[in-house]
């Protein structure tokens, strides 16, 4: 609560809407799109339920929601419940995670087409009215970009951190940065928390020796540096997280041992950022 | 003029901005981030100038802008001149394509702020107020999604056609899908051309007869198929594509077999689909 309280002074600037029961907000975000945000946001929210933690994931990407496909939920819809005369949504469990998204609500072939307002609107509500009960950690997946999602959750949450993902690529890096830059302003000041490259290099089953640099090298250690930003981490690409998340099983990515090393590097940074563990 | 006229036509459901002196407007678009809109988008532009068509390339990604970086155009502001009394936008030109990106006017490193109605005034603005001269195709580069720019470009203008550009993996479909399903509403009715599938697969230079499916396989043709889309085009992944691009370059990328073959097929369905040629 004592973090919680901080981190609602520190973003003073806008009047919060209060989150009771969730204790910390990260989001997961990128200037870029396709560098697997949606991912490392599950990974991430996996990884911390691992380790006993009460965690949320909340996919507020409404032009191109990836968490029910990820956790094989697309054809499921939430109920609501009553609370205290106040309509809730019940958010779905799996793997642990209390789970909503914008795609819950849309059938998964049908384009959204709403301008931003009503995007604003819809995420505002669903973060709100869902009945999160108590939660250490609310997982936020956001869309590419530095659009309305993002304007709305920087200015009427409390977000306590973010992390960044990225792919190494020149032309990832320069989206990346814009979005590095948004979070970093002083009237919106959120903590990158820490630099995901995602993708950072591919080493074929047959050849355990080689490593092929397929979108370049360097990114992630460039933002990280640039930025002064605490932790980099770096997911190599390999068939195994293609196949886990596409069949709906991202838990299954874990298997790999870089895929399991990185994550669990990444949730140790933010437990000492955000808790002052260190352990 | 006359393929113009009939797309006039057909969309007449919005009355649209004229466009004097461009013939047709091709939009690249994908429902998912990161997949390679604008570098397909560069490459097609490309291709048709190789044509000898004259070609202008727009991009529309206002949070994400690609283009100045593709074409080592970061540092460059586009100057204005008068022309009967009015104030016009002079497109930079390089490797004969005449280019503007909404990122020539913002700082490389800022993020844009701007809510939807912002978007759409800027973007509205920046394609008529451009001098693109005579053009035989106008290629524009879209964001992920289907938010504002795509609702803005679709009920404005007069779209010829439309190039989806996918990844293999089931995450990418979902979304892909979307945006197919939004170009095919009966009230924006804007042609699908073609699907390029790009990263279809990677064959590492020290094995030339291996093929990894990094992401999966069969995307690109299942969306081909369920949509009824007259092409698919393949490009595999490989480092030569992201140095080119990354250097500014991409017209280097063609030094690649298959992606020069992938793109000179793309280019014919669109002579074959848009101006009905057959060669």
């Amino acid at each position: 609560m004592e973090q919680n309280r901080k981190s609602v002074e520190k973003n003073a600037l806008f009047e919060k809407i209060p989150m009771k029961g969730v204790k910390h907000i990260i989001v997961v975000a990128s200037g870029k799109g396709g560098v697997g945000k949606s991912t490392v946001a599950a990974g991430l929210a996996l990884s911390l339920a691992a380790k006993k933690y009460k965690v949320g994931l909340l996919d507020a990407d409404i032009h191109g929601p990836s968490i029910p496909t990820l956790f094989d939920l697309e054809q499921v819809r939430p109920t609501t419940h009553e609370v205290d005369g106040k309509t809730l949504l019940t958010p779905l469990e799996k793997e642990g995670l209390k789970i909503m998204s914008l795609g819950f609500f849309f059938n998964p072939e049908q384009a959204v087409l709403w301008r931003g307002p009503m995007v604003t609107n819809a995420l505002k509500q669903m973060i709100r009215d869902t009945e999160w009960g108590d939660l250490d950690y609310l997982v936020i997946d956001t869309p590419p970009g530095t659009g309305d999602v993002h304007i709305t959750l920087v200015t009427q949450f409390s977000i306590d951190g973010v992390v960044i993902v990225t792919t190494p690529q020149q032309m990832a890096i320069a989206d990346v940065q814009k979005a590095i830059t948004m979070f970093k302003e002083p009237h919106i000041n959120v903590p990158v928390l820490a630099i995901v490259e995602n993708m950072a290099w591919f080493t074929p089953s047959a050849h355990p020796d080689e490593r092929y640099y397929l979108y370049g090298m360097g990114g992630g250690q460039h933002l990280k540096l640039v930025n002064n930003i605490p932790t980099l981490v770096q997911i190599p690409t390999n068939e195994l997280i293609c196949k886990s998340c596409d069949a709906g099983a991202p838990q299954d990515m874990m298997r790999d041992q870089s895929v399991e090393k990185a994550l669990s590097i990444l949730v140790e940074s933010i437990e000492q950022e955000i808790e002052g563990k260190n352990d």
